[in-house]
């Protein structure tokens, strides 16, 4: 179902996709909360015209109570923030061998936002969840056609995961209503899984009394080692460090020069399996590693700050930064190692080529 | 100096370009103001971080009062508001054969905002320009390597376009402070030009004896059509019409659908050298126009709405979009009558291939 290439070129649909859905400028792991119109996209369809003063979120399906609620309902409810990393399933694709056609993300597919809402879990529990029900289905208003199949973006999770107390139905982004292409009036919010489960433009909440097997669910989003492979659906956010590239870039490469001598590296670091532990620094490629010094994170479900001190001596360098969590899962030296039939979850190492010039 | 190619297929330096550089997302044509993130982006270097307690724009070179003002002091001077579109003088880029390597635009690289600031001419009277005063330079913090130089960014208008009243130094986008990646704390806004003269984290405004020879003024930016034409700065934006794709897309293509009926087809229209005073409509490739109807634009140099009912029959349509200005300029059918060196200025109709399913 997913096309692939061996080009190292990339074709018109693929730049297409890049100039709808740009990247975080990594220049932007300098701020906690990344300002809007930094922080990453990824938008299937198009971006719905919602009118909120006839918006209504319905919840429906195995419930005792469906209820439709108003966005001033949403808002008069318990009124919770939190500040979430981000990042697309698909971060890191671009740079598989053979590739799979789709957004041609480098590593910029992140951000990390401070969301404000109501949590969900009260909700469900108000609608009442029948013991028939499995999953809980979010329905989006975005409707287009992938894989072949004309759907609505729809995305489900089991009960249990739809129950926990951080998931939240967001209203704002960054103390703002939610811009147009972040979801407004209102999208999902889980905090640890990749950003399709964080359903935009939620129009429904319906609980299933079996599995959900929509395109989104099934045929998109699973991590198949090969064709053959039935694969696992994605869900939490793999370990990921980034530097912001030190000194100045070249405009069409993008390659880095700086001065020599101590060059002060920061960057992020965060994963969906728990806090970060450490975060290493390479010069060489990778050949040798050194710890670095790591922040707080400011919630926990944002991104842990770190830093190094580099010295630069003339030449040629590739540096590298590699984050591990505490559940011990860390970062492959080489994006092959992580190749998968979609490109999901291919979070090798970061590598920034620089020039270190007198 | 630029390079270019014939390839169908773009490199990872373009794609890259892509991702950090976004266009505006065609529906986001609806709104009269484009909200911040859907707005098109052009960052030739990285996102310079500035404090804006230390900041100060200092007015120097031939003036008889060099000037610093902190932005307190710009905040206190006269407030004016415009709103103003926005468009890359790449735009159409992508679709010249061949080809030259710079951000691959297709056509989104547009929006209109809301740019709250002082106009420039008041405090270039204060300064005082000297009578060997023949152009103005205006300096961002933005610093990179182009065409095999390293240099600021930095863009000059001759002194009597700079003394122009509809000039602003810039510090609220959409009525809040710029963003860093729009050029906070400061920006020129220069509201007919192409958006490259618009300079970003602007840092120093001078007044020159002699035009200036940077990079971004006399390698790029040039209008040459061969190799050997020393070329014309750019600098007035062409007229052009853009439609919102009707229907919806695929994931992929972005190829359009639409059930047969009446479809309400809406759009801006703009140009540097005047108001817009017709916008025509095709469904068959250009074969056949129809006038549309126009609204008014929201300031003069906003866009101007256009909007036109498509009764539209099962079948294969290449929808258009054709605007002509008051000074009677227009735009090509093809996207090649308007080849040149750098890939600027490139203006053909916009063509929406869409299926009209039952």
């Amino acid at each position: 179902m997913i096309e692939r290439t061996e080009a190292q070129q990339f074709s018109r649909e693929e730049v297409g996709l890049a100039l709808r859905n740009h990247g975080m400028h990594l220049e932007g792991l300098r701020y906690p909360t990344t300002p809007i119109g930094m922080h990453y996209l990824l938008i299937h369809f198009d971006i719905p015209a919602i009118d909120e003063s006839s918006y209504a979120l319905e919840i429906k399906g195995c419930v005792r109570n469906r209820m439709k609620l108003s966005l001033e309902d949403l808002k008069q409810r318990e009124k919770v923030s939190r500040t979430v990393v981000m990042e697309c399933a698909g971060n890191g694709r671009s740079k598989l061998s053979p590739r799979p056609i789709s957004a041609p993300w480098g590593e910029e597919a992140v951000g990390c936002a401070r969301w404000t809402g109501t949590p969900l879990a009260p909700i469900l529990e108000e609608a009442g969840l029948l013991d028939e029900a499995v999953e809980i289905l979010f329905s989006g208003s975005d409707r287009g056609i992938d894989a072949g199949v004309e759907h609505t973006f729809e995305r489900s999770l089991p009960v249990q995961e739809a129950l926990r107390e951080d998931l939240l139905l967001a209203y704002e982004m960054n103390g703002q209503p939610l811009p147009p292409q972040h979801g407004y009036p209102l999208r999902l919010i889980v905090p640890d899984y990749y950003g399709v489960a964080s359903v935009k433009w939620l129009e429904s909440i319906t609980a299933l009394n079996e599995p959900f097997d929509g395109i989104q669910q099934v045929v998109k989003y699973l991590y198949q080692e090969s064709e053959e492979d039935p694969g696992v659906p994605i869900t939490r956010k793999l370990p990921r460090a980034l530097m912001v590239p030190p000194g100045i870039p070249e405009y069409l490469t993008r390659r880095r020069y700086v001065s020599p001598g101590r060059i002060p590296i920061e960057g992020r670091a965060w994963s969906g399996y728990g806090r970060i532990e450490r975060v290493e620094f390479s010069f060489d490629g990778g050949n040798s590693w050194e710890d670095t010094r790591l922040g707080e994170p400011e919630d926990p479900d944002a991104w842990t700050p770190w830093s190094y001190e580099w010295v630069a001596e003339p030449g040629e360098y590739e540096l590298c930064a590699r984050a591990t969590d505490e559940s011990g899962r860390t970062q492959p030296l080489q994006t092959d190692e992580s190749w998968n039939v979609g490109g999901y979850c291919v979070n090798a190492v970061q590598r920034v080529p620089v020039s270190v010039r007198p």
